[in-house]
């Protein structure tokens, strides 16, 4: 298939697969499509890593790397603080060691106060930029921008090295304001997505973004996990779809044995938007830690981003490492971020596989629609 | 086009229009596809009415009836009240007067208390059977039922009449237990949809539901009032379409200008999933009565369903009134059921050609996925 998108990128099948994961964006690559490297979890040196494996990993092919850019951190509680954790709260420290101590989790890992240093970093403005010139060293075929409007400087820089940039947006406004601060290529989210989203479904948010920012191409995200949904999303006007959800249930992913044992069990019912891991609504599974933080009795409610992140990753960190060695409370408490359709996702199966899979059946789909209309 | 659903009921175009106003049903069914009346608002006489005058006025092409069945409400309360207002907690009943009087509402119309009466007796299943009688008698082609599974009566009677039964479902376990029912089509509602809705996204809920009753045919419902939407709805496998939103901006449509103009001027995040009108999750337009019983702080919370109903129909009726004249306090209240996709709804035009326009946009949205698969 040949959109134009798929010109730009010189790729065959635009199917973008968002993932934490380099073993799932190499494999997704090479079977035609493309892969996008989450690296927000990256320090620059990590990174550096990561991509020097990924260019060997490829031949050649183009992949992509997606930065969370801080549009809106108000960073200001941040440079009083020595240690970062300092800027949270008592009440909402006090609240996570409430809950690692009522449902029994071993204390394993960093200090919370180191992880949260660590995060506080990563979710600047000055963390964006480092992985950016990072990202940039390297054969990367499009940069993308997971929150606000990407920074001049960054536009700047990624057409300097001729490397086009997507913005993901949950509304139409938010659609118009990247395309005025520069961005090559918008993927609209709709609210069923994994991850931070907005309100608004795919259905109903992908026409009317594609409406509004013509002829800038864009990609479709957010309950798209087969070829049927990649059609349907295709017929609302996309030149392509950016699916994340799919990948954490591949033989590559690197989601944990007891992650993913939720993920296969979970159906399209038990996600949830919740402010409660980064501060701002992001989709996850529903879990006792979400549970605890939206409606529990005791919760102090959540904090806005990222004081909310720098108090909750290190418990995270902790929950994933007792859920591994099959404490039950942190069973409990343990999720994910992943859209509606981890309903859809039933076996563990290679990344190449889905592709294949997807791209059949898209076939199948458009064969379907075709016939019905001759 | 044909799909096995346009050769069971005798149509040219899968698409079925959901409308309170019988001159919408008939303008649908007329351009070609099948026009379903929502028939909760009225008495069995009423009813009796509006399908004589169809009958008249769609020259034998046929259309259909939608009954809200109550399956799961608890009537108990009401059978201990003399008027059904009576089993209204007095602090509900307080916080509507107080909201009225608060937004300056005049009082014109029926007392409370009365409307409370005649709510009381449309949502009850003996209401619903009524209406049911009255529909079999007309030569409608469809029987549809809003909430709840359909009961043994209803199925069989339709049985008898050879009238099929639909059934609206906004997850796969009650489109299961709705087949498991005598439903021989479902309708499966997104979250984006206006009125009573779930959780889950068209785009997610639609193929899974089309895989779990197959070969049971399967209209989508949310977030289509396009024929890019209706592409998107048949890729993800339904048969066919079922639209309420777009109609309510028609020229036919029952809606009052006040109403209009509010729908006209709104996006697709001027909606909201709230309790405040019926007692179950209803999306409508966000507005000061939404926000007042969703999270003011004098607020009692809203009851169940039918409670919720009866303390607020006849509330709702006076500051529609009001609105028609202009109060700005119940312009400001003042709301409707609608879907995500209002946000498309920029101008008032007759009803066939919204359908025209659908059916020559969905044309354009396969020839554009064919060639993009060639």
């Amino acid at each position: 298939m040949r959109t134009a998108i798929c010109e730009r990128l010189g790729i065959e099948f635009p199917l973008f697969a968002f993932s934490h994961c380099r073993d799932v964006v190499a494999a997704v690559t090479n079977a035609g499509g493309f892969g996008v490297l989450g690296a927000v979890a990256y320090s620059p040196d990590q990174l550096d890593t990561e991509l020097t494996w990924l260019d060997e990993h490829v031949d050649g092919r183009p992949y992509g790397v997606d930065v969370l850019v801080p549009g809106k951190i108000d960073a200001s509680a941040l440079d009083r603080a020595v240690h970062l954790m300092d800027a949270v709260p008592d009440r909402h420290r006090d609240f996570v060691t409430h809950l690692l101590s009522k449902y029994g989790v071993s204390a394993t890992g960093q200090p919370l106060t180191a992880v949260a240093d660590e995060v506080g970093r990563r979710v600047t403005a000055a963390g964006a930029t480092g992985l950016i010139d990072v990202a940039l060293k390297h054969r990367i075929g499009l940069i993308a921008s997971a929150l606000g409007p990407p920074p001049p400087e960054m536009v700047t820089r990624a057409r300097q090295a001729g490397v086009p940039v997507a913005a993901l947006v949950g509304t139409v406004e938010h659609a118009r304001r990247q395309v005025a601060a520069g961005a090559d290529l918008i993927v609209a989210q709709g609210t069923e997505a994994g991850g931070h989203t907005g309100e608004i479904s795919t259905m109903v948010l992908v026409p009317q973004v594609v409406d509004a920012v013509d002829p800038v191409p864009v990609l479709a995200a957010g309950g798209i996990a087969s070829g049927r949904q990649m059609a349907a999303a295709m017929a609302l006007g996309a030149q392509g779809v950016w699916c994340g959800s799919v990948w954490l249930t591949t033989e590559e992913a690197e989601t944990s044995p007891a992650v993913r044992r939720k993920l296969l069990a979970a159906s399209s019912l038990d996600t949830v938007r919740s402010r409660s891991r980064t501060g701002k609504p992001a989709r996850q599974l529903r879990s006792a830690w979400t549970e605890e933080w939206d409606s529990g009795q005791e919760s102090p409610g959540p904090l806005g981003m990222p004081l909310q992140l720098l108090v909750t990753e290190g418990a995270m960190a902790r929950i994933e490492a007792a859920a591994e060695k099959g404490e039950q409370g942190a069973l409990e408490l343990v999720n994910y971020y992943v859209g509606q359709v981890v309903g859809q996702l039933r076996q563990v199966r290679p990344a190449k596989d889905v592709v294949y899979d997807l791209i059949s059946e898209f076939g199948e789909a458009v064969d379907r629609l075709r016939r019905l209309s001759e």
